[in-house]
């Protein structure tokens, strides 16, 4: 069956130029492989007032339970300057046992494998006693509005129930078999605004430098861990990620200076309990204020991001140990259950079924000679077939 | 006469929107000011490669000694957000014995109030036993390359010498006779640029944020005094007046950051042994880097602003008593003499004649709703006025 070939999708979807938010023919390429496989596909486009629609697709085979769902994205980021790479990013070019390209890893690479692996599984196995689904957005590297989360609500509307998920994005990050995805740390970023009074750099007591206050500010949110983590979960990390005060004069001092800043929390927080902690600190470095000796307290405003990302472990014990057999049984390595890195679309779908998180290694991803050895391919290929085995006799049994 | 009127004389001024490097029609409302009391006023035109051409005017009344000059400028710092403004900045509206605009006391009321008062002193004493002259730049709140340093040399070379000179800057920190400045502290600006490494906010330890090398580095420039004055001086002060990251991804960990400062600096220092000591300071809170446990020093380049302020103080005391006689004549204060406060023109001057500031209250300059009393720019006026007549009887006896 031609879609057992793992390379041969990987070529198909990256010739495919589907940067956030074109569909680039992607979904129609992945369409074109699933139908023969016995899947019923729909496209669903998402729309949202102000924004460009967004194209995705939910395959499914089968009608009976259980039922496991393979969720992804074919939008890739944009390619940078395309000169700088070694091989054009849409050209899915073999160079020395490597397949280059936007996309290679993150995560074309990932649905090519497990489309490779649904077709050998139906060819050795006939169809899974159960359902297999595809539930692939063109939304996850964009803002994600119109993407996972509105398709989950889609299919659940419809009746869609699902026992699993397995996400293929890039976990690995070292060597395929490396690490399983089993949670992610929550996100939450906001902006501070400190307000100060314009004035004559000569004249510093008749005005009052904002810098003077957001230092200690930005300071305090970074200068003492939030906690030290958990058996799970890696420290929590906050990053002031700009300061922009935006005064051309160095004769003036400013009127107002702001900071952004992210942070990457565990499950010893919620996002609310985060944002009270937070404003505790910046209350403390204001009234403090060490740079303003005899002032009164900084006055700052602070705008959160819309959406947080929250936080979520998956303790399904089912799935991992399929996945992470499968994983052993392979590469004979045991993959670490791990939590690490940043949001993925997981933390949509871990409100519907149990969710974990495999795929390639991530080395090259979002860069220039965005790449995957050919071999690494056929090995995700098999564990992404042995774990669909062993998830289908386990889900059967119990 | 018309001109002898200051309130008049600043509102046509203010009405000039003669923000730097623009003329604005300030220099020509000037010209057609002192035209009719007998100035013969020349428009000089200053160049420099890459810049804007600057508009200067000189102008004098008389031929023989002794000759005072008059020195300002008639350009004007930004308004910022007009909105903000009770008034429009180039409106020059009265409200409630206030004349609101850009430029009201810094320093267009200083050229309208002694535009009058020699207009008033020719009406009472005939032109005096002297000369006057002024000397008014077009570029003193801008990059001063093609100002008051270049009008001098040019007003120089075709043979003109001063005895003396009143440079009418704002001076007074709160009521008008408050404080002559005799001498002015130095000014030195610096940017620095702080290197990390760029990447993904979830992956910190992947990255390094440069933000986290740049808070102590800001810190450490303000948080201990340089000095604590001398007998004439204040202590020096710096102030970081801009922190630019320019990063507006939350997800993102910037590649370098940078602040900009300026330090006004008394005769403790020299413009050299001051930048030896913040980069003594900066190399050490590049070393310690707190926010960065166990990370390298912080790297850090820095980039010195042009020609640095250099400090300077007046002691002509027949210059100084005949100002302070004439403020305490007409107000009955006794005023500070002073050392205070930004740069100004006068440390040009001061390599031709000794050179003495007296102008209106500071308090608004720069600002939002820059405004002065009309009773200021009457007691003001009579003060030139008696300050004229005092320096010529002095300088005549002498």
């Amino acid at each position: 069956m031609s879609a057992s070939d793992p390379v041969a999708n990987l070529q198909t979807l990256i010739r495919c130029p589907s940067v956030t938010p074109a569909e680039g023919g992607a979904l129609s390429t992945l369409e074109a492989m699933l139908v023969p496989l016995g899947f019923a596909v729909e496209r669903i486009v998402a729309s949202e007032p102000g924004m460009p629609d967004i194209e995705n697709l939910y395959a499914r085979l089968g009608t009976d339970g259980p039922h496991l769902m393979f969720a992804g994205h074919t939008d890739v980021v944009p390619p940078g300057d395309e000169t700088s790479w070694r091989h054009p990013p849409f050209a899915a070019e073999i160079d020395a046992g490597e397949l280059f390209g936007r996309g290679a890893v993150d995560m074309k690479g990932g649905i090519a494998c497990f489309v490779a692996a649904v077709a050998r599984h139906i060819e050795e196995h006939d169809p899974p006693k159960g359902s297999i689904s595809f539930l692939i957005t063109g939304d996850e590297e964009g803002p994600a509005v119109n993407g996972t989360e509105k398709l989950l609500k889609w299919a659940a509307e419809k009746g869609e129930r699902w026992d699993a998920c397995l996400v293929g994005e890039p976990t690995n990050p070292d060597v395929l078999g490396d690490m399983i995805k089993i949670g992610r740390r929550g996100s939450v970023s906001g902006k501070v605004t400190v307000f100060g009074v314009q004035g004559h750099a000569a004249y510093p007591h008749l005005a009052d430098n904002p810098v003077r206050s957001l230092l200690p500010l930005a300071a305090a949110l970074m200068d003492e861990p939030f906690d030290t983590g958990t058996p799970e979960f890696p420290a929590s990390n906050l990053e002031v990620t700009s300061i922009d005060v935006g005064n051309p004069a160095t004769n003036v001092i400013p009127a107002k200076a702001g900071f952004a800043f992210n942070i990457r929390f565990n499950d010893t927080w919620t996002a609310e309990t985060l944002k009270a902690e937070i404003i505790r600190r910046l209350d403390k470095a204001a009234t403090a204020s060490p740079l303003r000796p005899g002032r009164a307290p900084a006055r700052y405003e602070i705008v959160w991001a819309e959406r947080p990302s929250h936080v979520f472990l998956t303790r399904n014990n089912g799935l991992i140990a399929s996945l992470s057999g499968a994983v052993e049984e392979v590469t004979g390595r045991v993959p670490a259950l791990s939590t690490t890195g940043g949001t993925s679309d997981a933390r949509f779908i871990k409100d519907y079924c149990p969710v974990v998180e495999f795929g390639l290694v991530g080395q090259t991803m979002h860069m220039v000679d965005e790449r995957v050895a050919l071999a690494d391919l056929e090995t995700l290929t098999q564990i992404y077939g042995t774990f669909l085995s062993r998830w289908f006799d386990n889900a059967l049994l119990s």
